[in-house]
C-alpha cells in the first residue's frame, strides 16, 4: 500500500499537520496538507501545505524566504494528524513575524500575546 | 469580550487541540474541543475534549484514569488552533497504550512503529 494511503484524508482531502522545532520541541505551526503537499515534503524534505485561504499548494517560505527543512515525519494512530520536525529557516514561522502562530496565552480569563514580534510582517513580505 | 469568543471555531462547533506533555515537549495527541470543553479545562485545569466518533463531551482519562493536568492554554494567530501544556497521569495518552499517539514514523516509503506500548490496551479500560 502506498504510505500516502495510510492517512485518513477528510472530506477536503486535508489532513492536519503540526510543524515542530525539531530542536527546542516547540510547536510552532498547524496548517493543513493535501495529498500532493504532503508528497512533496516527503520527496524534497521542505514542509508544504494547502493553504484553504488561497485554495492552492503552498510552499511555506515561498515569499518569505522562511522556509521548513523537514526531519522527521510522524502519523497519529487515527491516521488523521502528521507531526513535522523541523528546522525553521529565519527563526520565524508566523506570518506576524513571530517565532511561534501560539503566541497568546490564556491568563485569568484573557488571551495576553506573551510572545515578541521578531521582525515586522512589512520587512518579511516585501518584494 | 469572552476569551472563548476569540476563538475561531468552525462549522461544527469544534477547535483543533495540541496536548504536548509539559517537561519533555512530545506532542502526545490531537483532539478536537467544543466550547463546553474548553471552558471546562480551563476551569478545572484537566483537558476535555469532544469525541467526533461519540459525539458528546469526553474528559480524557475518564475510563483509563489517564487524565490530564493543564499548566498552560495558548491560541494562535488565526484562532482555530489550542496548545495544551500537560502533565499525563500515567505517562500513555494513546488509546493503543503508547506514550503518544503520534507512534508512526516514515522511513524510505512506509509507516513504522517505533514507540513501544506501555500497557496492554485491555488492561487499561477494563471495568
Amino acid at each position: 500500500m502506498d504510505w500516502l494511503d495510510a492517512v485518513r484524508w477528510d472530506e477536503r482531502g486535508l489532513v492536519c499537520a503540526i510543524a515542530q522545532d525539531a530542536h527546542s520541541g516547540r510547536v510552532l505551526m498547524v496548517a493543513w496538507m493535501d495529498r500532493e503537499a504532503l508528497a512533496l515534503t516527503a520527496a524534497q524534505g521542505v514542509a508544504h501545505y494547502w493553504s484553504r485561504s488561497r485554495g492552492r499548494l503552498w510552499k511555506k517560505g515561498e515569499s518569505s524566504g522562511h522556509l521548513q527543512t523537514v526531519q522527521e515525519i510522524r502519523l497519529d494512530c487515527d491516521g488523521d494528524v502528521v507531526l513535522l520536525q523541523i528546522e525553521q529557516m529565519g527563526g520565524i514561522a508566523c506570518h506576524t513575524g513571530r517565532q511561534s502562530c501560539l503566541y497568546r496565552r490564556l491568563d485569568a480569563g484573557r488571551w495576553v500575546e506573551v510572545d515578541p514580534v521578531l521582525r515586522d510582517p512589512s520587512q518579511i513580505y516585501r518584494d
